[in-house]
């Protein structure tokens, strides 16, 4: 079972990619679609959206989690935000890979096993249950990997729930 | 000179083609493309982006304009439409087709010539405009046409001041 994991955003957009056997979790790929203010908003959106599909075509992952929005404060980046999640979707809909969306706390209940956890500690569990020693950069392919491993973990849970229900 | 405003939503999306000739508009077509709550929130907004790519295809306007979102209230609302206007504007893009922003009080300026115009006002004013006699529905497709005569009032106004520039 293979699993991407992304954060979105349309500056950097991180993702990760983990394949899950049974209990075990062996890391894939990782990195970030970034593009520049040179361009303007709706190039940005090509470029994340033709840079995500080629990923997505390439690992061909089973699974595809990504953040729920949430947003009190600032609007402005809530929109700009909301629509690099559009052409995310787009792209893994088009390819037809089941999506699954969590909340951060749920994110960092499944890394940490704590909903308060810290950014750090986060960093600091998905570089632990993923074997990787030198630092994930940027932030946002780390959290991508976090995404992942969330998305793994709910899916087990899934399949044991499935097999004592039979 | 063809022009195609947008009303972005994922539910209701309201689109308006009109043709420029001078001072003279002439409507080319308009209506809405729509989706259902049935479907995911991805599958929506795949529908929408094909939906709106074949009209682009079909009567390939010169210029795309499109409102810039502005929110103060319901940030889940905001989330929703900014995810449309993300595959929106990829679509247009895609086809390399000039985007053309205006604010809610630019696109009543151009149609009524009062910035807190009502929105009856405006739909009043977009169907005396462009000669249409029945009633247009949904309101989303009067507020698209309403989009594209604000592009090609403000288009003429820069070619305009280019000829005196010259």
């Amino acid at each position: 079972m293979r699993i991407i994991g992304i954060d979105p955003g349309t500056a950097i957009c991180g993702y990760g990619i983990i394949d899950v056997e049974g209990s075990r979790l062996k890391t894939v790929a990782y990195g970030a679609i970034t593009t520049t203010p040179q361009d303007t908003d709706a190039m940005r959106l090509e470029i994340l959206f033709n840079d995500l599909s080629d990923v997505l075509e390439e690992y061909r992952p089973d699974k595809f989690g990504i953040e729920k929005l949430f947003f009190n404060r600032n609007v402005t980046t809530a929109i700009t935000v909301a629509q690099a999640r559009g052409v995310i979707l787009l792209a893994a809909n088009q390819q037809r890979i089941p999506i699954y969306e969590y909340t951060p706390l749920q994110v960092k209940q499944a890394v940490v096993g704590y909903g308060k956890a810290t950014k750090e500690q986060v960093i600091y569990m998905t570089m632990n249950m993923l074997g990787i020693r030198e630092k994930i950069k940027p932030d946002d392919t780390a959290d991508a990997l976090a995404i992942a491993i969330c998305t793994a973990h709910s899916s087990h849970n899934e399949d044991l729930r499935r097999r004592i229900q039979i």
